[in-house]
């Protein structure tokens, strides 16, 4: 049976966590260059990540929210029943992504800085805007070896390692908080508490033909289900399992 | 020897053209949603066209322009020493994608009108924006059986093909009006004269590491090779082939 895998951010800085993830994710994916065409996503997720970048004091926010992880982790510290050495080892993986983290430079600083990306970064929203004219420098860079075009990805891709492993770091943590339990939304609706939580993580399955609109906050929040070919709200009685991970 | 083609329009339409073609070919390769990501270059394509459609009368425009070329190929008819066969083979091509042209509804009409397209492409643009809980729809879409996807990815560019065959006559019609020449750019710099022209075409052999800057319009242009390494005007002699097209 297919299931449609779905999370949903219970407030704004997890929010941007999530789209920050699969940017970076899709820089990943792209930075392969293994069609023609996959530079255009690359250039895009790395512009996007700028402007984030521009929005939020990301390094800041990360850097609070790793030490918040590491307070709650060292006060397991010789409890009984919990694993010491599973426990020492998380923590000196955030100790490590943490010192990182902090010696970092401001995230994006050097991508700013870099003559090529700035001379495209523009354009390169203007609609249809990256054509060879629009953008004779990318076109000159695209017809670069292969070496030299993985020397300079890995350049750009190098600066945001200390975000990407403090950010992954973070969400792995995050998620490993919650379990997946089996619900039902009586009508297509589905409420609950919730204590002090980040992400709401669902399993739902696409024999319903439904779609979730989540609203809600750390402290509570609702689910209803919309039938997608109808696009008005659901009135079955939907099974599926979900995660709160806080 | 490796070589960068790079072509430039000469007048505005002729760049809104170009930046359209470009997309209908990303739309095009994308559409076979190969891998997890092309999604994202699809509707990105998809929408950026309704952009451009929002922002100019595309269909009249490009009828007037079919038009004309019709009445160029039709002044030929019974001129001594041409082809009459291969005329009226492309007069034949040219009424019949003129006529479907003329019966089509305006460019992006029904997909302005569908309600799921309508739905993701107000989100799309945000940074990072294509995330599940951003698109709840387009996330259900995206796990729907290969043939649904399909069914509904053939039906929206449907509705584009008259627009397709147009402006590929349009376009390859006029490149075919230009021929590649040798030319000298003396101290990375090239002007000429021109008639009437739309576009220009440049094979740059790549071992001068430099890309055109070029300004001008249907009667005057000049070409500045800049060196991508320094960022500078070339001062080299450059060798390369230019074909110009009205």
């Amino acid at each position: 049976m297919t299931t449609h895998f779905f999370e949903h951010p219970l407030n704004e800085k997890t929010r941007i966590y999530l789209r920050v993830e699969a940017l970076l994710n899709q820089l990943s994916v792209s930075s392969q260059f293994s069609d023609d065409m996959q530079h255009l996503l690359f250039f895009r997720s790395l512009f996007d990540l700028l402007e984030i970048f521009e929005q939020i004091q990301l390094k800041s926010e990360l850097a609070k929210d790793i030490e918040k992880q590491r307070l709650t982790y060292r006060s397991w510290l010789d409890v009984e029943g919990v694993d010491q050495d599973m426990l020492s080892n998380i923590l000196a993986e955030v100790d490590n992504v943490h010192s990182k983290l902090m010696a970092a430079e401001r995230f994006g600083q050097s991508l700013k800085e870099d003559r090529f990306l700035s001379a495209i970064r523009q354009r390169f929203n203007l609609p249809g805007g990256s054509c060879c004219f629009d953008l004779p420098a990318l076109h000159h860079w695209l017809h670069l070896s292969v070496e030299q075009k993985t020397r300079d990805t890995n350049l750009w891709l190098d600066t945001l390692q200390p975000l990407t492993d403090a950010l992954k770091l973070w969400l792995r943590l995050t998620r490993e908080t919650g379990h997946f339990q089996p619900q039902e939304a009586a009508a297509g609706f589905y409420q609950s508490d919730a204590e002090d939580a980040n992400i709401l993580r669902l399993e739902i399955p696409m024999q319903y033909g439904v779609f979730p609109m989540i609203s809600g906050h750390k402290n509570r929040f609702a689910i209803k289900f919309i039938n997608f070919a109808s696009g008005q709200a659901s009135v079955d009685n939907i099974q599926f399992r979900l995660a709160v991970c806080s």
